[in-house]
């Protein structure tokens, strides 16, 4: 379906397919963020929600971490809830998280957000991937969603929340109404990433920030099949598909079984343990987002800890266990990735 | 060191001691609280700090949700912070979580907390139980205590917090140091404990509410031996002992090895999953606290799901996975501990 890009051949594509390989590749989640300087002057002249339309713009801060720390994977600077709002649900992001004005709550504000065709609506998403290929076109790029699961709980919640009251009250009063939103957003997920596999990413992750919320019965029932439906959707285009649920240990095998290339860990799982669990798996991950606040040595020596749990695992990927805060200290990026790259297997 | 107590033969000590029982037994996390209207009516009166520290409030207190739904144990009514205000931080329960003015940051502001003798300066905890115990001699009472990890996370943050970004700094920087806090609070939360069992509760649970945003080698240096010395001085007193680690899937078989009666499981742990893992193992949970926002119809099926699971672990106590939330209807309460008390085994 797609041509094989000129990155097929990097350590990051090899361990993606779950390949072993000399050097372990890094990237890392909102590695385009916040703790960055240059990101930050790019954003004193344009909000979140412009720069996210920008094609121009989103070129520009998602090259920003390749420049600076030689990362091996660039990730689309984009939002999870950036395809919810052509289709009826525009979030305000300027104070704090996300907030959705009128959040869904009845079966007429479920019906009336609209699958729309993300080549239309979010040909903007497709332009800046053909800027970053052309401005960067050894370097693998990921492109990415939200999972049906966190979208429906932005949706239902309005934002953030503590306990999820609003969603679960959904969930487990009124299941089939959750049950259609939640199918319309694994439809609209797929076309997007469709659409980014089609302008030329090199794989794609699917976030799951919230799934981790759920008892495994109803993980199994709210978020598993629509995971599934994006899987599936996606198998032909062969591009590694990388999911990640934050807290998804409860659900681990499950999350195997779905056929993604790629299981994305957050730093509270043992990446040994799940790596002899399941062989053949490539893995992700997953260093506690708060070590890069620790001392130097003390980076290093966790770092090289998950590289060597990683030797053990089929294709190991380096990255955080979660997104990279906006005070992390420059200097311990530089650390983590010279630390991770120059890593050797003691074996080899 | 103790008498057998008057409850010694009830179900619910049964449960915790790891044999089977024809009637399941229910108590809940945070049963004495704001979702109930007696208690809101105490609040009108008197402050949170100022409630825990009146002992004929305290009884009251804690009576109400027995003498409301006929819950087969007492639960003290408390705090975890409750300790360390004699210890030299006073927490602010006026606005919201409770807030610390001086965050501990510095090794002066460790070295300053006290270890104190809790028979003098907790006086009205013992006297509270003694009430207790006298009003309802025949229903096992348990005490309770925090984990010295959970309350060095309120000490060094301050209060609750989103990333934990000045406790892991100090985990990641300064070991030692918080290795020297956490001492100090294990052995004052042991010295807690023996107290509360001396004056006559049967079972006490120890709550790790934050220990889940930890990776299993943290847990392991930062959690772990700090429970295990509470669980060890403990131990003589013959008296049940409930672990409750939330998130704590990731740590489970450690947490099992630390000798604790009974492993209290938040919501996301398959139940039956986690009594095949550990045959003999009594178990208690785990039922999601927004089970209660859904339809009557679903809590008990629910309920009855959770009672089913329970029948393969080693003595079962049902629970929620977490508290009870302010908002719960009562009416859902009232359904889910009538549905617990007569569930019966299929095999029966």
């Amino acid at each position: 379906m797609t041509q094989p890009s000129s990155c097929s051949a990097t350590p990051l594509m090899a361990a993606l397919r779950g390949e072993s390989s000399d050097r372990r590749c890094i990237w890392i989640m909102r590695q385009a963020g916040r703790y960055l300087p240059e990101y930050m002057a790019v954003r004193e002249r344009v909000s979140f929600r412009d720069l996210c339309r920008t094609p121009e713009l989103v070129c520009e801060v998602t090259l920003q971490p390749i420049q600076r720390f030689g990362l091996d994977a660039a990730i689309l600077f984009s939002d999870i809830l950036t395809p919810l709002e052509p289709m009826g649900a525009q979030f305000d992001f300027t104070d704090g998280g996300p907030r959705l004005a009128r959040p869904l709550r009845s079966e007429a504000d479920i019906a009336a957000l609209q699958v729309i065709d993300p080549r239309q609506e979010l040909a903007f998403v497709a332009e800046g991937i053909r800027l970053i290929k052309a401005a960067l076109p050894t370097t693998p790029l990921l492109g990415f969603g939200g999972a049906p699961f966190t979208l429906a709980a932005y949706l239902i919640e309005g934002g953030g929340s503590q306990n999820y009251q609003q969603l679960k009250t959904l969930l487990f009063s009124r299941p089939e109404l959750a049950e259609a939103l939640l199918s319309k957003l694994a439809d609209q997920v797929a076309d997007h990433l469709l659409m980014q596999i089609e302008a030329g990413v090199d794989a794609v992750q699917i976030f799951d920030s919230w799934a981790g919320i759920l008892s495994v019965a109803d993980h199994e029932r709210f978020a598993l099949p629509y995971l599934q439906t994006i899987i599936d959707r996606l198998a032909p285009t062969r591009v590694p598909r990388i999911l990640f649920t934050r807290g998804g240990l409860p659900y681990l095998d499950r999350l195997q079984a779905t056929g993604a290339e790629v299981l994305a860990l957050d730093w509270t799982m043992d990446l040994a343990t799940v790596a002899a669990r399941f062989p053949g798996q490539a893995l992700q991950g997953n260093l506690d987002p708060l070590a890069l606040f620790g001392s130097e040595a003390e980076i290093r020596r966790r770092a090289e800890a998950i590289c060597r749990a990683g030797d053990t695992a089929a294709g190991h990927v380096f990255n955080l266990g979660h997104g990279i805060l906006p005070e992390t200290p420059i200097a311990a990026v530089e650390t983590l990735v010279q630390t991770v790259q120059s890593y050797r297997p003691e074996s080899a």
